[in-house]
C-alpha cells in the first residue's frame, strides 16, 4: 500500500512511518518541520536528541533495508504542490498528523491561537479540497482528540465512539436521532478538531471521501519496537509546559527529582494511550475504512483512564518524589469521571500496553538515559487560559548530582 | 453607540449600516470590496448600478447630514490593523457580515472552496482574538444562516432558535441536555457558518465575549427606507447564478420575460426574510446583547417560509412568465417540510414585511427599472456541488424590448 505520512516527522507521525514502513508498506512523510520551529521559538528541545529527517530516514534505510519519502512541504499554505505531490504519488492511504497540537501553546498569545487555527483549518481543508480536485480516492485516516467531547457532559453514561444516539421531541413523540458527540472543546486546540469533524462530515457526505477519525486519549512513552533499533531513529520526547503531555512529564520530573507538578486539584480524570498502541490503531484504522458514501468512522483511540492525581502519586509512590500542586492555567472542572468507549479497535485486535507494565519499563530508560539534557526553565507551565491567570516559579534550578530517584538501581548513562 | 459594521459595502450590511446611522448610531464601516471584486471576476454586475463607497457615504451626508466611516481593511489578512482600529474607535457593538456568502460560488472549483473556508474562518477568529488581546467588550452580532440546521432532520419538530433539547440515554436514565442543533451543512458556505458556531462556542465560554448569533433565512427585497432617499445610496441587486438569491431572481427573470428557474422539482422549502426586517433585527440584536459568561444567542432572523415552486408559480401567476425545470446542481433533499421557530423577534417587537405585501411593491420596481441592465449569459446557475453534474444552456439571448411583464402598467425607466 502506498502510504502518505501528513507530520510524520512528529511524535506520533514517526514512529507510525516506521511501522508501516516494517510492515511492507511504501511510506512518504509530508511534513513542514513547523514542530521542530516552535522548538526553537520556545527555546527547548526533544529530551531525546531527535535527529534531522534526513539522518533518521538514513539510518532506517540500514537497519530496515527500506526506503521512506521525505517532502518537505506546508499542507497549510502550499496547496499547489500538495496537488501536484498527490497526483505524482497516487497514495492509497493518508494519514494526517499535521496539525498543531498542544492546547497550552495554542492559548499562549493571539499569534498562536491564530496560528492554531488557521494551521489546523487550512491542513484539514487543503488536503480535503484537494482529494476532491484530484479524485484520488485515498482511505483518510485523521488523528483528532479526546477533549472534543469535553469532560463530565454526558453523567454516567460512557464517552460513545463519536456518535451518539438522542431521542428529539416533537410533536409525534421523540425521534431517535444518531448525531455526532456535541463538542465540548476546552482550549483553542481543541476547538480546531471540532472543526475539522464538522468539514470530515460535510466532505464524506458531498463528495463521498473515505474518512476514519482516531480520537486519541494523550499518548505517552516514546519508543516503539522501530525506533529502539538504532539511537538515530529515537522518538521525541517533550517535557516543556506546552508540548509535554502529563505521565512523560511525570515520568521525566521523577528521573530527575524535580517535584511532580500537577496543576490544580488533580481531581480531572484523563483517557491514555501508549505510543506503541498509536502506532497498532493506525494500521487497524487503515484496513478498515468506512465505505464511500458513508459518514466519517470515530473510533476512541484509548486505552485506560486516570486521574491525574493518582498518576503523580503512582510515579511519586515508585520513586520517593513528590507532588506539587500548582495554579491550574486552564479553565476546567476541578473533578471530573471518565468512562470511554474503546470497543471497536479491542474488538479488531487491539492488545493494550497497560500503564502498570509500561511504565517503568521504557520511560524511565528515556528520562533517565537522557536527564542530562533537560532544561530545567522549561518544566513549569506558563501557557495561561486567560490573561492574569496565576503561574508559578521555577521549582528548581540546578540538577541534582547522584544516583536518578527513579530508577535507583539503574546507573544513569 | 459606536458600531462598527464589518462587510458593511455589501447587500445586508450596506441598509443596516444606513439604518444605524438613521438611528443616531456612531457608525463605521470596515469591508476589504471583496465582493466587488467577485463581481469583476465573474463579470457580474449588480442589477442596480452601486456607487464606490465613497460616494455612497458622501450621497448620505448630503441626505441625512450623518457621517459614516469607511476603512478598507481585510478582516482574514490584517490582524494588526484590525487590533489598532479597535483601540482606536472602541466600538460599544460590532456587527459582523463579512464573509464570502454564496453557497454556489463556494462550490464552484477549489480555489473558490479554498477562499471561502480561509476568509470566513479566519475573518471571524481574527475578530473573537483582537476582542480578547484588546480586552473590548463589545456586543458583536454576527450572521448566520439557516442552512446550518440542515432540512427535515428533526421530524415534524419546527427548528428551534439555535439551540435543542434532547435526551441523552445514561445507566441513570435519561439526561436532558441542551444543544447546539446539530450541524447539517449543504455547502462549503454553509459548513464555514457550522465551524463559526463552535468559535462563539468556546470564546463564549472561555473569554466570556457576547455573541449573538443571528440564523438568517433568504434576503429578498433591495431597498429600504434609507437607501430610497437617493439613487447613489441604492443597494446591490445580485441576479446570477451564484449571489442571486432564488425570490430576488425570480423578480428579475419576469421583469425580462425570462422563463423563471426552478432548479430541480422546486420542492424545496426555505425560511425568508425581507431586507427591511434584516437591519430591524440587527438593531433589535443590538439592544438585546446576552450577558457576559452567557452562551451566544441565537435568534433565527426569519419571517415566512415557503416552497421554491410555489414562490415561482406566484411570480408567474401574477406575470404570466413560464416556469421551466433546470437540473439541480446541489445535493439536496428533493423536498422537505420547514417550520421554523422565530417567536424571539416577534417578542422583540419585529413587525415582518410580508411577501404578500411587499413582492410587487418595491422589488419589481428595482427589477423593471434596471432591466436594461441584465446581462442574460448570467443567469443560469453553473457553479456544481459535484464534478461532472449537469447545467442548463442559457435561456434567453436577447432582451425582448416591449411592454414590461412584470409589471405592465408601469413603464419600464
Ligand atoms: N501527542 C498526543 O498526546 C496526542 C493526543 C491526542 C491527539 N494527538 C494528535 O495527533 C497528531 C500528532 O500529534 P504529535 O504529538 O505527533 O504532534 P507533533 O507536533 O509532534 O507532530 C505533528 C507534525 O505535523 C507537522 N505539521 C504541523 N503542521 C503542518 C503543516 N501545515 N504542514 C506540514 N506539516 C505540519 C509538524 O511539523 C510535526 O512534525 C496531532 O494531530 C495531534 O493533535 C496527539
Ligand atoms: N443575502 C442573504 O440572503 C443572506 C442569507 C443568510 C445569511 N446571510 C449572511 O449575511 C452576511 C451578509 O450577506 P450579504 O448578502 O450582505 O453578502 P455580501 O457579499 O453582499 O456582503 C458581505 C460583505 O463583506 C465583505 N467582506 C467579505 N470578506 C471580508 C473580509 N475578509 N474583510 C473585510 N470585508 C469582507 C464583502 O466585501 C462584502 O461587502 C453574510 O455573512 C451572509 O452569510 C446572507
Amino acid at each position: 500500500m502506498r502510504v502518505l505520512i501528513l507530520g510524520g516527522d512528529g511524535f506520533c507521525g514517526w514512529p507510525t512511518s516506521l511501522h508501516l514502513s516494517d510492515l511492507g508498506h511504501d511510506v512518504t512523510i509530508v511534513d513542514n518541520q513547523s514542530r521542530r520551529r516552535i522548538d526553537l521559538e520556545l527555546e527547548v528541545e526533544s529530551l531525546t536528541p531527535i535527529r534531522s529527517p534526513g539522518v533518521r530516514i538514513r539510518a532506517w534505510r540500514e537497519v530496515s533495508g527500506r526506503d521512506i519519502g521525505f517532502v518537505r512541504l506546508d499542507l497549510a499554505a502550499e496547496y499547489d504542490r500538495l496537488v501536484a505531490l498527490l497526483q505524482e504519488l497516487r497514495p492509497d492511504a493518508i494519514v494526517h498528523f499535521a496539525e498543531q497540537r498542544a492546547a497550552p501553546y495554542s492559548m499562549r498569545s493571539a499569534a498562536a491561537k491564530r496560528y492554531t487555527v488557521d494551521n489546523n483549518v487550512r491542513a484539514t481543508h487543503n488536503l480535503l479540497a484537494a482529494l476532491v480536485t484530484t479524485g484520488i480516492d485515498a482511505a483518510l485516516v485523521h488523528l483528532g482528540t479526546m477533549g472534543v467531547y469535553g469532560y463530565g457532559w454526558s453523567g454516567s453514561a460512557p464517552i460513545p465512539e463519536g456518535y451518539l444516539t438522542v431521542k428529539v421531541p416533537t410533536p409525534d413523540g421523540d425521534l431517535e436521532r444518531e448525531i455526532l458527540h456535541p463538542a465540548n472543546a476546552g482550549s483553542v486546540y481543541h476547538m480546531t478538531k471540532t472543526l475539522d469533524q464538522l468539514m470530515f462530515a460535510f466532505y464524506a457526505a458531498n463528495d463521498r471521501l473515505r474518512i476514519t477519525d482516531l480520537h486519541q486519549g494523550i499518548v505517552w512513552g516514546t519508543q516503539t519496537p522501530q525506533t529502539v533499533r538504532d539511537e538515530r531513529l529515537v522518538n521525541r520526547f517533550d517535557y516543556d509546559g506546552d508540548y509535554g503531555t502529563v505521565l512523560n512529564r511525570f515520568l521525566m520530573q521523577a528521573a530527575i527529582g524535580h517535584p511532580l507538578t500537577v496543576h490544580g486539584t488533580g481531581g480531572q480524570t484523563r483517557a491514555f494511550i501508549h505510543i506503541r498502541d498509536t502506532v497498532r490503531c493506525v494500521e487497524i484504522a487503515l484496513a478498515n475504512p468506512p465505505a464511500a458514501g458513508a459518514k466519517p468512522a470515530i473510533f476512541n483511540q484509548v486505552t485506560e483512564s486516570h486521574r491525574v492525581y493518582d498518576l503523580a502519586k503512582l510515579v511519586s509512590d515508585r520513586t520517593g518524589v513528590e507532588v506539587v500542586h500548582l495554579p491550574n492555567p486552564r479553565l476546567e472542572a476541578v473533578e471530573n469521571d471518565l468512562v470511554v468507549r474503546n470497543e471497536q479497535f479491542l474488538a479488531l485486535g487491539l492488545r493494550p500496553t497497560t500503564l502498570s507494565e509500561g511504565l517503568l519499563a521504557e520511560c524511565t530508560d528515556i528520562a533517565t538515559r537522557y536527564r542530562h539534557r533537560v532544561d530545567l526553565s522549561k518544566i513549569v507551565a506558563r501557557s495561561v487560559w486567560q490573561a492574569g491567570m496565576e503561574t508559578a516559579q521555577d521549582l528548581m534550578t540546578d540538577l541534582p548530582d547522584g544516583p536518578d530517584p527513579l530508577v535507583p538501581t539503574v546507573a544513569a548513562s
